[in-house]
């Protein structure tokens, strides 16, 4: 059996629907092994996920290659994100893990297996393209909130470090009391306690809740907007295909007009 | 009396306005008997609750009977899930129970006839049925989010769980934890206990109140666009349907086009 | 001077700028008066807050008077339902209270008057009557979330009355629970303290903040949905006035038709 | 060299896209040190900031000074609001500050140089002036808003001023502690203090909640429109500049009428 033929079959393979619920289903199944390792197991069941996990390792190593042999110009199944997340996935899985220091470093990178939930179900993958895509029309809302919260933080830990140094101690301690701040967890504990010190202080936590409140808003609408008008614009491009346009029937009219005006003269 | 004619004599009745608002009476004395009985009452009034709760389970016996023979057709009865709904809370209320342990369950299924309120009333289940209808649109996006706290929950149990148990003992206890997170309860306390063993593990809340805040804005999203584009799509149908399109318009001129040309030649 | 002249010459009055801003300007001051109220006061300030009652009173006394004189039919002044509450406000404040124990009665019903700046404003009016124009299209969505506190509350009561009675002692407290519940008040505090009796009670509260927060999300879009259909339809009554419509030209080439066929004969 | 050839090589200077990415990266590092001067620094780095503090002085001195002299007509210059807010900035960054007491107030002005990056990148700038122009259609519904906080403060501070002074001593404390309730942070806490008082105060807070939260929701809810009005309306603009109108096609089948009858006269 030549090369070409083994692609060949292999792709038929990859595409087949029974091939791609088994994928699924030991998806799964790694998953359920990895909730089923937080919980307290006997002896038993600790050397039937050892066994497991060696299968699952093996069957994705296996499902990888099939893909990339399926794949027929090689250069660009690594140009796709999706595959280059799924070979990492399982080119960290077969690192032999010895150490009891890094056992733990393993168990995570195992965790990340389910991850590949998103890159084996299409509608996911698409949930996730349409996210990311959204993510730099927002970067100048972003850049504003971030820029909004360390003048803050700044003035924040200038002011209140001596207060509470906890809260306050410099300015990446006092970003995330501000984040805490704005999520409006016992955020008046934190204005009480320096409201003793400076009275006026409640101006500084407003104006902030006041400010970052405006800027999330103006995100949300932002997405809002971007998303019904690319709704819209779908709509018209499916709907309005063959439907003639009044710049359509304006030519029509011309035309039209031409007709006539040739058959007076 | 034959069967025909009591048919038709109920079919009737159920149709009646006056039985109608009886029936919603009913439901309505049933739903303040069961807060009523929350309250701690004199002798006489729990005798008296006695008698209601036997009456009303009479009546709503009576009822659905009604109903059941006013239908020309009995299979379709069924098919109608508010049908099975009342005729399953009717059915539950004649089990009679005298074992003390099952008091509080006979108790706990009479609440439901306060559901009742929503089969009776058209407009409210008309919103029923429209929740129900957004759903499944919005299962990839559920499950997505499921999958973003399923993979925190790991995590969060692998490395938490020696630092609190109550809080990180396994992953179900985990997800439940990541709950409250996401809804901003007390989750600095979480976090800073964390915090004292893994300086970094703000790093863990902040991106996962990132990702589920996406996730849920998305949803929020997909509602609003999805009821719009239903709202505009009624709005129409309905109102431009005697209008002529572009498309008619340009039919009228191929027309006068050909007349034109006919008279040419 | 006859009465004609007099209400002609009150109705410009009540026109006049001047007069508006000076109406205006005596509620500020009212609603100043109130506040100064809320801080301790020297003597002489309390003599003069008293004094300034009395004027405000009298004013407000003399300034419906002209506005009711100014109105050429009286019937149609206590049709508007802000003329109404302008008069019920004037008319409470002058009641004489003696009694120490209506003093705090007499003083809440003072604070009122500054609810006149809306009736004062008209931008501040129509907002209020947009907002209660709202209310009975999302009477049923509200009659919905009734209903599901309702149920909740009762199998709330039924279920943890014995463990906390402070917090469930009846449908009526445990109706207030469920809604710091919904809040996201300490609700993990609530759940927690169930949790050790019914250790499943966790779904209890995920599955009631799923329901509300579906429910309000609905009322949200209702009204989002309402508030842009009623733009729209203002926007083309405004701007598309005089534009011809398709049935327009539709007609107009009908008519080209006829001359054209007319023509040919 | 004179004075157009200067103001005309300044000119070229600051729109030359090099000098801006310097300007930036200036008033990044102006950040960062700001960031710095937060932790606890060793003695060198300390004198290391005073140099750099001194050179970040004179560059955005220099630097304005460029933009001055750049600018044609000097007037203009000054009707930019962002060179008033630069020159403001640089002015008072140059005050020389020995005294100790006024070191905090130094160190709390130069924060404000971060606000520069808002000034230097246009994205940031036209964010900003939207939000600036979106603030004056919601002065009524602000309006509004303080409205129902004012008198719920009033009402607060007569009722409950016995109960805990520290919370409803005034009205001004009372306001600060209405948005505490209106954030839901600790609400309840508020709520049954008061409770043990009044039993009835829930309604206090319950509608409290529900008329700052329908104000909110009226607030957002019109941002939201108008964003989308605005954003309709430049589509409408920039898409169809060519586009024939329906108009349009009325003229020029006019016109065709024209002809016809007088081919037929």
């Amino acid at each position: 059996m030549n090369y070409a033929a083994l692609q060949n079959s292999f792709f038929k393979l990859k595409s087949n629907r029974t091939f791609e619920f088994f994928v699924i289903a030991i998806i799964i199944i790694s998953a359920l092994e990895i909730g089923a390792k937080t919980f307290e197991l006997p002896e038993q069941a600790i050397a039937f996920t050892k066994l497991l996990d060696v299968f699952i390792t093996l069957f994705f190593l296996v499902e990888i290659t099939i893909r990339f042999i399926a794949e027929p110009e090689k250069r660009r199944f690594f140009h796709n994100g999706w595959n280059v997340f799924d070979s990492l996935v399982v080119a960290v899985s077969l690192i032999p893990i010895d150490n009891s220091e890094m056992a733990l470093l393993a168990r995570l990178v195992r965790v990340f297996r389910v991850l590949r939930m998103v890159s084996v179900i299409p509608e996911l993958r698409i949930l996730i393209s349409s996210l990311i895509k959204a993510l730099p029309q927002l970067g100048y809302v972003m850049l504003l909130m971030f820029i909004i919260f360390y003048i803050y933080a700044a003035v924040g830990s200038f002011l209140f470090n001596q207060i509470n140094p906890v809260l306050w101690g410099n300015i990446a301690i006092s970003m995330l009391t501000l984040f805490r701040v704005m999520t409006f967890e016992d955020w008046t504990d934190v204005q009480y306690e320096t409201m003793e010190v400076y009275p006026l202080s409640w101006i500084f936590y407003l104006s902030f809740i006041f400010f970052t409140a405006f800027a999330f808003l103006n995100m949300v609408i932002g997405i809002v907007v971007n998303v019904m008008e690319e709704e819209h614009a779908k709509e018209k491009a499916l709907k309005h295909v063959g439907d003639p346009t009044i710049g359509d029937l304006q030519k029509e009219i011309r035309e039209l007009k031409q007709i006539i005006l040739e058959n007076k003269g």
